[in-house]
């Protein structure tokens, strides 16, 4: 009810605030038996985490993960048990937020969770911070070690496609990005000179106290027809649910999304052909459906794209408005990333994860595994 | 698990195939004690009912509904019990279909219920037919009217914007819609010009067989601040979640959405104000944030877009494959909307309905009505 | 959250009052492809019709239950989408009821229902009426065929083991019990002697108004280890809420039950053994576990009790109170069941269905399909 | 789907093995800015500690509990956000538990998790462990607190009824029994004869290697009427359920309970009247419905009781079996409860707590609070 557990049968739970004690998350539903690689968690952690550039919050903090459960010791496999892990804040200077302890930062949600619950952690934003994803995103990697050993051929990427005036769309072959090629760059952008220009326009904007926003490209490639449960938990409806509720995004679409109007139906429509092999495989010869139709799964690369706003944060005098029924200057001052994109990357990848498993097992329930689809023609004549 | 039922608090199962003896819905956690208005259900059905207009598909459906429990006989109250609306289908002629029995149709669902379940109704779409939002149209008229006895100010409001190359955007001031204005029209675009040039797109287009796509505003005022759950069920990602849950939709954006990075951070954040008033009341004076913030409502106007594709249903030969692992050319047949867009209007307003009523009831459980958030300043000194 | 679905996986909503125009259930999540057998389902029904013997309610209902969606209309498999079964009310005589529209009826549910709602269905009780079953067994009948297809060996038997002071108990061998035997007698004891005694003490407490209560037996055979989730869902905690969850339920036990403090824990404990076999099967030389051990199913027959009260209904004056704070006196009349027992048989082995096939379709997702403990020992080496 | 979640809107999600770093729990849905008394919870926990006493296990646990979210460091108020409380164990020589690294200890959980998973904590029941109800104390703990602050004539009260061949039933006014007449004496048992008796029966089992089993009863006043959910989630369903889940209970029976078919309906139901006051107050003159009817609370006191059987360690040569396939003797050693009933009584009233506050916001959700049975007579005239 109250919205802090994702998924279904792949239930994570993720608790903490930004300036809290510490922040984390329980995975309730993990298949038994999976030998977790915790290096790889740290690794994938490792991505999120503030000061790793000159592009991004300078907070220092280790992000050390420690499991408090679901784990055999002397194996390291996962028991079947929730799996609780744990992040303790470290660089947390409540003192530098003490101005607007009663003052709502414009387009933060300071006033909507004191308009809510007449209570909130002002200091850095309590749950709304983008500290709340490290529980996100240490369960995203679960997931994906659980996806990658069960459907061998899973790539879950994403990138950065765009930064404020610097689009980098048009130079970048979607099926050909690799994670290595993203992370090689600071802005995440896998086009070097798009890139380059992204770097550019950031610095600027961090010097003036200002931010930008842009859009994050998702391609999730390898996994087999069938997924998704049609109706209201379609699978783009809840990868749209999870990008959604990462903190500033303000949009997302699938496959030709808002450019599909531009054509019409028998322009738009994705033929279907079998692929040779053994057994044969479907393909449609285009992907303008990014992957899903009617919600499920068709195997080809699921494609989205996601818009995140400019960091509400920026460190120039605003109009603002107190608790106290006082409109008032806000300055901000402090710490605070001048543009989300390349931070949100492993992000949106581990809610893919999150979504994507929890669809894999959400099926393996209902139907099986194998199911129907993976084993080429459906009914053979 | 499976996906067929919407909402936390206020619960909506659909269920019936497009082609079966009926479809409708059972809602569960209704509110007691509220007098339903049957006039007004039927009403907001027959807004999405097809046969309406040359714009549409010529299926002829009564679409009745009947109540089947939950309701109190001689007040006509809501029991508090679970409420099941029934509507059966009447013009059904499977017999259009059997052409395709094996064949996929390119862009539906079809090959993906087969990946998935290895069985499919295959006579019109079974529950990937936008004949399933029966149910959610019928349910959300319910919603409505609990949302309007609570919140008196209430106005949900969606109107198509654009159709193909027509885009009336720049031409609708917003917050001046008004249900009846785009009801006026066939094709529910308020602005007479635009929409008559989107009339004179879809007659062409189905003239020759072929479909076209559009975008749908979805406004909502009235609802004040605090609704929405933060974390994974922001009040955003649910609408998102609904809107990408209704066939050929492939997009949503929530205020300034995919335009929001032309901007900076300083320019895009909206300034809060307290408004003059007993008591004052929060606002900012723009709205790029779309009525949400962190997830929340903030009191201001909720303003989404969604895009959706061309219809799939063309009368073309085209490309595709059948179950058997043969590549096939599929000649489509029989009746289909050639604009969707007109009829998602209603729809659009029953799922934004269901998503508000739901997260008001959430907010009552967990908080208490009244919430800090509907007295003005929330901690005067 | 209102509670009127149970399952996780196999989820069951049921709906409508007892007066009202019907009542039924809607299932999601059944798996795919099952060919269901209706006649089955039908028949199954009619173990708990009314009207079958002068020990029951004459209420005359045919029950006669429409399939409203989910099924595939050739081949009358399922298709994997909700199954809406539905049967209408027929012999409803409101009227008798009348002359308590505004008394609580003793013991019954008249007085919460107002407490909760502010509203009730008085007429025969609306959901707290055993009507509502109807559409529980409905969909255990469809759980039963699911559990019985994938596990050939099952056997879930219920029957009356007590009514008022008859005990059967130390006649029965649980484990010989069959449902043919337990159907022969309308008092579905399958004791001959014991169900005469009840039958004439049913028959004199009918005469004079009053009503009896019981125990019940539940066995199931056939289910192997490894169901059931451990902590909150605990195969024996599900049981037991959905047996306390019917009408007039007062009490479960398992196993030894409320007899097991009897014994020392070296008395008491179910030593393990493997049988020989190909593969060798863990069974428990004594059974006082009652099949379940940790919350999990241990291959051992699953063993219940269950009470039930004496009907509330009696038709002799009773001090009550009605709604508007006056204290009166209460003279029932109308149709009843003296002994609920009789017709509780079906009701139990259907709710018994239904958390198992839950079970199941859990254990499918998290674990796979078949799980470790189907194997013989878990780790040969 | 995993069941390590308890409730619907005030949802505890518990995590942790017996051996493992630490156990602890989630609490998501608590109301915000309740001042939580953190002394109270862990004064709560420490009423379940083991060591307490020479009739429990000696291992020895702080059991201090580190609030890691949730909670405003200000003003100690719940945020309204997920609270994660934290127990790190200490004492957990899993050495001693070697021995049966591959055998399963009879009428323990360990072949059934085997059976589950295929692979198991085997130190010290890893989840199976009555250690996991730590997070089930604290959560409740936190619960009761929500509850006394909404009803203020609130008493949970849980106490020993009888151990092996002691019961002391008939020495106890159910409805005089507090808290603190049942902590006086290390048994739980509030009848000071019979508590003695029963210390002497512990003691003796423990000496001879042996444990007990024993009733609990439990009462809850204060209880307005309306709570609890009609059909499947019937507030007696859920409180079953609870109780259920905890490791070795065996049964439970609400109000007349397993008594119930004494006594025929006319004798058996209770009748209602009307109390004087302002407002007037429903009461029945007799409680054998346990406080609850139809599943809904009357506003008399909640009376259960719940059977536990004898621990399941003994420390005798036992016949059991090994992970291999092998027939083996079982020569316990180590810690153990030798009668877990002590114990049990703050375990009972935590869960307890837990069904009520679900109860409640569930109610307020879908109702208002205040609701209509609050206010005395419901429908005047």
């Amino acid at each position: 009810m109250p919205g802090n557990t994702f998924g279904a049968a792949f239930r994570v739970t993720t608790f903490g605030e930004s300036h809290g004690p510490a922040v984390g998350c329980v995975i309730d539903g993990c298949p038994p038996g999976h030998p977790l690689d915790l290096v790889a968690v740290q690794a994938f952690l490792a991505r999120r985490r503030p000061g790793q550039s000159n592009l991004v919050t300078p907070r220092d903090e280790a992000d050390s993960v420690e499991v408090l459960s679901g784990l055999d010791a002397e194996s390291g496999r996962t028991l079947g048990t929730p799996i609780c892990l744990l992040v303790r804040n470290q660089d947390q200077r409540s003192g530098s937020y003490a101005d607007w302890h009663h003052i709502y930062r414009p387009s933060h949600a300071d006033f909507g969770y004191d308009a809510k619950y007449g209570i909130r952690a002002w200091q850095g934003g309590g749950r709304s911070s983008a500290r709340e994803t490290v529980g996100r995103v240490a369960a995203g990697a679960v997931a994906e070690q659980l996806l990658a050993a069960r459907f061998p051929g899973l790539r879950i990427c994403a990138w950065v496609e765009r930064v404020h005036q610097v689009d980098a769309r048009a130079a970048i072959d979607p099926l050909g990005v690799i994670r290595a090629a993203v992370d090689a760059h600071p802005t995440r952008c896998p086009d070097a000179s798009a890139a380059a220009a992204m770097e550019t326009a950031i610095l600027a904007a961090k010097k003036r106290g200002d931010s930008l926003g842009g859009n994050l490209r998702l391609v999730v490639q390898g996994i087999p027809p069938g997924l998704g449960e049609p109706v209201f938990d379609k699978l783009d409806a809840l990868l749209a649910q999870a990008l959604l509720s990462l903190p500033a995004c303000k949009g997302v679409e699938v496959g030709s999304g808002f450019a599909g109007p531009d054509l019409t139906g028998i322009e738009h429509n994705d033929p279907y052909a079998w692929q040779p092999g053994q057994p044969p495989a479907m393909a449609t010869t285009s992907n303008r459906s990014g992957g899903i139709q009617g919600g499920i799964s068709n195997g080809m690369p699921i494609d989205l794209r996601a818009v995140f706003k400019p960091t509400a944060t920026v460190l120039k005098p605003q109009a603002s408005a107190d608790d106290a029924g006082n409109n008032v200057e806000l300055q901000a001052k402090g710490r605070h990333d001048p543009c989300v994109l390349p931070r949100a990357v492993p992000i949106v990848e581990a809610m893919a994860a999150l979504v994507l498993v929890d669809a894999w097992l959400r099926q393996r329930g209902q139907v099986g595994d194998p199911w129907p689809g993976l084993a080429g023609p459906l009914h053979p004549r």
